[in-house]
């Protein structure tokens, strides 16, 4: 497959894509970096539409990507700056497949593990509660709606790559959410800022949906209700509240340690 | 105390604080929000040089610090998007005064654990870690040569107030941090992405320095050579590494159940 310029109505096209609304219709998203290039060919979970990159890079995008027969444009610095939306933009811009999950799959083969996040805003923290989640083997996470854009590009950098390796399924209400877990026995558990058992109840055996609420407001009082077990983080209260995606980290791990008895 | 209106010179001054060379000259750093004004005036440890506000809410900024002594300005809101870095300004700034506290002083009352961060480049990661800190009770913060400044906007941001609660000590380099260590009784910790004990070694009582490395290239070999042990958060290996503010929110919530033990 040869390379090309990318045209001036190509490039209007591919700035569209940062916008939520955009990306969506197209199905498609923009991720950055060569980490980015190689996790999305290792994976083939969102399949590459076509990848832009600056001269001087080519020779190692083709390298990569050149019998994989898709899309190669390459264009100046100036305009990879136009495109990407980091400060110092690595050079390669990779458009790939949006691609989530269907929700009624997961019960032919329901993980140990479930992650639901409700109506989550911040996209570092998503990104991030992401690539802790598959640190820890964790693949799946179930978003309702009103959560910011898994595909935004602020959470596939925090991602560091682990979008690629994500199971998202989205959006899912809390109703579906109840209905599968019921149907699949499922633990419910809610992240609470105070009040909760200790984290390493967490530990136990079984199937378990891990529910964590916004960074404001917390859960739903639906999801509240609804859980089978609450979990708080202790502290010592110096401050009001753990930043969201350092409380899932902490409910992850635990979670993790179920592998690794305690010594 | 009265209220004034600010002027353009003033404004210049306010603006140029964000740049953190200046703000150190000046010793001084913009802090934003009520959140931040009330914490600021309940800790004492960064005192008050003045507050800006927007005319709506002075009625509010008067009622917490009308009886002490400090300037108060008002503006209109054009004047506080001008002189905030926020996207969407609180109407409220709160100029105060930059303490780092003394090194030699920790010889006097040494805590039992004191984290050390190595060159740490991000400033969400380090007001996250300071957050994270405070929660668990550790107020003592050692930052190395070259860490992002502790009183960037975007540090304290992410700090949720914790800024206001920490001891922070800097730039302490590597030579100063091993004596204190030798002479205090510290057991040095490093943090490693991979190989090291697991992380329930940090429950284990007495004096503990943990030192986190910069987000890219980790611990400088100086710091990995001088550990007393290294500990490492077990993964399943489907991303490469963890957030530094996640490695460190694990390390220090195992910290804390020395106080709480295992069940």
């Amino acid at each position: 497959m040869g390379t090309a310029q990318i045209s001036a109505g190509h490039r209007k096209w591919v700035r569209s894509l940062h916008r939520k609304r955009i990306g969506e219709k197209e199905k498609a998203f923009i991720a950055e970096g060569f980490n980015a290039l190689e996790a999305a060919i290792e994976t083939k979970l969102h399949p590459i539409l076509e990848i832009i990159t600056e001269q001087d890079h080519l020779e190692r995008v083709l390298a990569l990507a050149s019998d994989r027969g898709m899309p190669i444009y390459t264009c100046s610095r100036s305009v990879i700056e136009e495109l990407s939306t980091e400060k110092t933009p690595q050079g390669v811009l990779v458009i790939c497949s949006r691609v989530t999950c269907s929700f009624r799959e997961l019960d032919e083969s329901p993980p140990e593990t479930v992650l639901y996040l409700d109506r989550v805003s911040d996209p570092g923290n998503l990104g991030t509660i992401i690539r802790t989640s598959l640190w820890f083997g964790i693949s799946h996470l179930v978003l309702s709606p009103f959560c910011v854009d898994p595909f935004n590009t602020k959470t596939i950098r925090a991602s560091a790559g682990a979008i690629f390796k994500a199971r998202i399924y989205q959006p899912v209400d809390s109703g579906e959410m109840r209905k599968f877990s019921k149907r699949m026995e499922y633990l419910k558990v809610a992240m609470v800022p105070h009040g909760g058992s200790h984290p390493d109840a967490l530990r136990k055996e079984g199937r378990k949906i891990v529910m964590l609420g916004q960074e404001a407001g917390g859960l739903s009082n639906d999801l509240m209700e609804c859980a089978d077990l609450s979990v708080s983080i202790p502290g010592r209260g110096d401050v009001e509240s753990l930043n969201l995606s350092v409380a899932s980290a902490i409910a992850l791990y635990e979670i993790a340690q179920r592998r690794a008895p305690f010594r």
